[in-house]
């Protein structure tokens, strides 16, 4: 049953909103008006209507809408086909210490929380604060800032915790950073980044070498949508092409 | 520090064992052998040496290090690109109730489950003895077992469980399933399927249609890996062309 | 020399005009104009003014651009990465006898009609009377509409001609046509198609079984383009995911 | 009528043979054998037998064929996705001077030839003289080499020719030679350039906006081939990940 403070998606014939769940509060949209009381007690997958008649099917947003429509965008988000990947490569599990640089919108830090709660704890290192400002209310929409450790200021500076089980760099230079992230995870531990240009992919690559990492790698993924016709079966027209290079590498003993 | 029953990554210069730690056992290997026992007690990231003296970093096994090498293949998997994108796509989290058929080697399921763990389940339905019984010793091997319920048979026959929260289907003929399955997932629920060729895209395509599913797609993921080096880097030679086409669509009200 | 009836690429600093030179014509643009006569005499690679001294420099158009910017669309175009390789893998040089249906907008019929020209010819059945109109006048800007040899039909009808040494089919059910078309090719020839969806793709597939063609081959080409930038070398964002797929085959002896 | 001289492809129904037909010779394979002048007279689509009694059929090889199983490698070639592309792109047509360096196996040479044929040519710069020979018996192969003029030198000395309507190099370090090569084209002309890392495409980048270069273009080109099964349609499970860089820009006014 849908309580206070649940996030629901309501899903129309041509709309879709993402709310959090408040007493007394309304959500206006063009199609008319519903009550937030109106939805607590209802169940998922219901139907609600708006003053208007139009209809909303209630549905618990996954990870993936909210991450694609739901949060609000500052900067370009690191799209669920590498955020899924990247949890997975970094092994994160419950209960995990993992260090992130720098937030951006949120997109893979939700990846992530939601890989490492309820016990575990992302650290987020972002020098700017109206970015780490909405990544917190992103986080807040899925229910997972809990799970998050905010700073105030980048990896330039002293990093307050120890022994990490993972990092994830997303900044312009990571190389200016990697000798003091790799002083704050433990050996044996993965460690990633996503950088669009290939002269960073070389930069990183170097760095990474310099102090010893091991296990290098670099992928790139693309997907590909098709248009979802049983007769006439085929890629849709355009795709994107690039959101940037993948890097994985271990700290060694 | 590691103890009796977890699973380690020996990682040497050249080769990796992947083993369950248990009092008295030996690992033996072309390069020397090493005692359980001197294991049991040490931390992650520290080398251990066989009575030959060739070291092995004792690590944490990333579930993508599982799947990729440590997992005992009787099929063709699915591979970590398509499975952490299927379980951010299906929004599976903590204390869901999953559906799946057939388990194959259990490469997705080891992904799924731990996304539901500790709370949720995935209920299995493979009717190959064979596969079955390998995939739940990986499964053992990821230490998530327990997260997953099994059945010998397909599902042709009756569904034991209701109130599905999502399902994935890897069968050669999913549209034969599809309409059990639909009774027994909840309203605004994800499912997906994963097919090799586009003629069973197609004959899915029509049968969610016709069963009245929403919100269908269609996708496929490439990955390209690059020769991790700093002054020459390009990308590897080959790539995996084609591991299949994912489907995805959602239960409407 | 550049002289009266060439084609000539006039590129400015922010857009290109592809005119056919004659005496007393002059070319309007939004930047001024320029007298035909004052371009006819001089030498590819210098550069006209308009009245308004807006420079121009005079280049030998390539049938790449010819393709891409010159030619009128009234239909989706075969891609040069798409035609050029269609080509090759006909076959065609000097000499031989082709035969196409439908023409589009001429883009292929161009690639095909230089790589037989001066001795050979394209046989082009096209039903659409305003396509073929559109595409011959295409032709004629590259010069090679003296290659192309129209009939305002489909190959429903009989084939006029008969020894083809190769044959290229893009019509929206290629198969109904197949046994026509083969009946007039030589034995050994080659034959290719062009598609948008899987269903055509398996479609075309049994028919040339069914006909005992032989080496049958089916592939896609994915152009990605590169943002030109020495120290910030990335992919563009989005690039073209689909324009069809290609079908080879030959008949046997 | 096949005539002596001719280039013809015997296909077998498991083998190929490309082969010069000479009044006198014979073929020898591990199916027999087969004079020469058994197969004068005849035309292409006939079948010939070897003297055990094997089929193979006579074909008009392809320049596609002869590219891909009849040339001798002796290095990495340009497979027809790139080189079909490069010729149009470059805008080669009969007649025009034609700059290249080096020579490799010729598979490039072969198509470029073909394109420029009667009365084009293309200047080759290459220093290898295992390669160049190699090279210029493949071009026999293809019927092409009288389209060649060979230099046994690279680019970094004194270049023979001028005013060359297109150029394309496929060395290591092109940027060494791009000033040389610039001075020897039209302006207005296209030149193209291979490079197999991104390290390389930004070298030559550099130098191509350093010399003024305009047009400047990175792409890549992907084949993906499907097993051609109509009724279990899907890409094969591997593919060619990467040729190489394909980078163009023409020479301003």
């Amino acid at each position: 049953m849908i309580k206070e403070g649940d996030t629901v998606h309501l899903k129309g014939r041509k709309s879709s909103f993402f709310i959090i769940l408040e007493r007394g509060k309304e959500l206006s949209t063009h199609l008319g008006s519903i009550k937030h009381d109106d939805i607590i007690g209802k169940n998922f997958g219901e139907t609600v209507f708006t003053h208007k008649g139009e209809p909303f099917i209630l549905i618990r947003p996954t990870l993936y809408e909210l991450i694609m429509f739901g949060i609000k965008r500052y900067t370009q988000i690191i799209y669920p086909k590498d955020s899924a990947y990247i949890a997975l490569k970094l092994g994160l599990t419950d209960g995990m210490k993992v260090l992130e640089s720098g937030i951006g919108s949120g997109a893979l830090t939700i990846v992530m929380a939601n890989a490492v709660k309820p016990k575990g704890k992302i650290y987020v290192y972002e020098k700017e604060e109206k970015f780490l400002k909405n990544a917190l209310t992103n986080l807040k929409l899925a229910k997972l800032d809990y799970v998050v450790q905010p700073y105030l200021k980048d990896l330039s500076e002293k990093i307050e915790e120890k022994d990490f089980d993972a990092a994830f760099i997303d900044v312009r230079e990571p190389w200016l950073y990697l000798e003091n992230v790799k002083n704050v995870l433990k050996p044996g531990s993965m460690i990633g980044f996503l950088v669009p240009t290939t002269n960073q992919v070389s930069e990183v690559l170097k760095e990474l070498k310099r102090l010893d990492f091991i296990d290098l790698e670099v992928e790139e993924i693309l997907l590909r949508q098709y248009k979802p016709v049983p007769d006439r079966l085929r890629p849709e027209d355009r795709m994107v092409a690039h959101t940037g290079y993948l890097i994985f590498a271990r700290k060694g003993s």
